[in-house]
């Protein structure tokens, strides 16, 4: 039986989502937890991997099991054994085609800045502070900028093993979240992303909005393939994997 | 000069406010701070003590300098040494006869609840999950009842040195922030609190609210002050210390 899982987590404390012979991983937790339950060994497929210190509201995983246990009695059962910091928010059958990570259609990233005199130690677990105001509407400008089916060469890692870099984004927007402290969140929507390519995104949408970089430079950018034009790949605290979408 | 500090942190990491042999505390980290800053031994002194795991987005504190350092620059100068869960929002300079402690005139704690299906890890830091959405109507009612100048004998920890158990509430209501999750905010004002009296109302309001208590149990838990009547005390990290007026 393929059973899928949504998951929530914070990744503070883990090497990502990937297992690594240094550091802990969320996949192997789980992997681990989900022994314990079927008592079988399980090789679970996440959508996609997560950066160490990246944090989900909406991941999703598949694995294949032997054992006959109703699909959504795993939402308790995963919850009652796992830290704190990784929830499952849902457990369901899935088809027998279905993998997380080739089935999945689009995905949506937020990635959170704060604003302030000073780090707010309430917050900054989860956000990225900034001591100056970026101008909204020029963050929003940039963005329109990458919406599209685009070649995003610029934001590949070096030494990624990505096939293609042509990757479709479907909308990015800036919202400002009013309060103490108020906060800006960029959240893109893609048939993929690159390896840090919204961290690099979100560094590169700042540079714009503080008047470091213009269209020129963006086109510039995205028409070379460059990485030197992109912005700074921003911490991985403020990125946050809010759902997958099949 | 006698300079007073505005503070935030993150009480997780720490065994509270006040320093002890066992554990780091956020007294400990500032007067090291201070001492690197001025060369001097400081003694700072805090509005009250907050337990291991407590937070605070409003706690101040007050110390005595020989230096003439102008105060608003310990704002920065502490910030760049401090450890990131712990933050100054403010130093300003204080009348000699100020003290952080005796001079308060009204303390704002605000205990968070959560609701969902399952704990969020990226909420569960800082706020109590409740599985049961318990009845604010019933809440706000329970409130109502300790509001006003009352013997709070009934929330006295054992062990407790408080010369008087007599308080004064000025305020007591509950808020419901809709969101995801949907959040459920104590929130408690008065002229002191003794120890662990706001997370034992806390729990205790929760009773009321799930009908395990009804106004006549709190009426006779305020007059015959016996703790045995009051509810559980909640746990640390759904407190925080919101703000101390003088």
């Amino acid at each position: 039986m393929k059973i899928m899982l949504t998951l929530s987590y914070d990744g503070t404390a883990y090497c990502g989502w990937q297992t690594q012979k240094n550091g802990l991983s969320i996949q192997q937790i789980l992997e681990e937890t989900l022994e314990k339950i079927t008592g079988e060994k399980i090789k679970i497929t996440g959508s996609g991997r997560t950066d160490a210190g990246v944090h989900a509201k909406g991941q999703t995983a598949s694995f294949e099991t032997n054992r006959t246990i109703p699909p959504e009695k795993y939402f308790k059962a995963l919850n009652s054994l796992l830290p704190i910091d990784i929830r499952v928010t849902k457990s369901q059958k899935a088809s027998d085609h279905f993998d997380a990570r080739k089935s999945a259609k689009r995905k949506t990233y937020a990635y959170t800045f704060y604003l302030g005199e000073t780090e707010n130690p309430l917050v900054d677990r989860y956000a990225l502070f900034l001591e100056k105001t970026p101008d909204i509407s020029l963050m929003q400008e940039c963005l329109n900028l990458i919406i599209g089916e685009k070649d995003f060469k610029c934001f590949k890692a070096s030494g990624s093993g990505a096939k293609t870099t042509v990757r479709t984004i479907y909308s990015a927007s800036v919202t400002e979240e009013k309060g103490n402290p108020t906060k800006l969140i960029l959240r893109v929507t893609g048939n993929g992303f690159l390896y840090n390519m919204v961290r690099t995104l979100a560094g590169t949408v700042l540079d714009y909005a503080y008047k470091k970089k213009d269209k020129n430079d963006i086109e510039e950018m995205l028409k070379t393939g460059n990485r030197k034009l992109c912005g700074k790949t921003l911490p991985a605290k403020g990125l946050c994997l809010e759902s997958v979408e099949y």
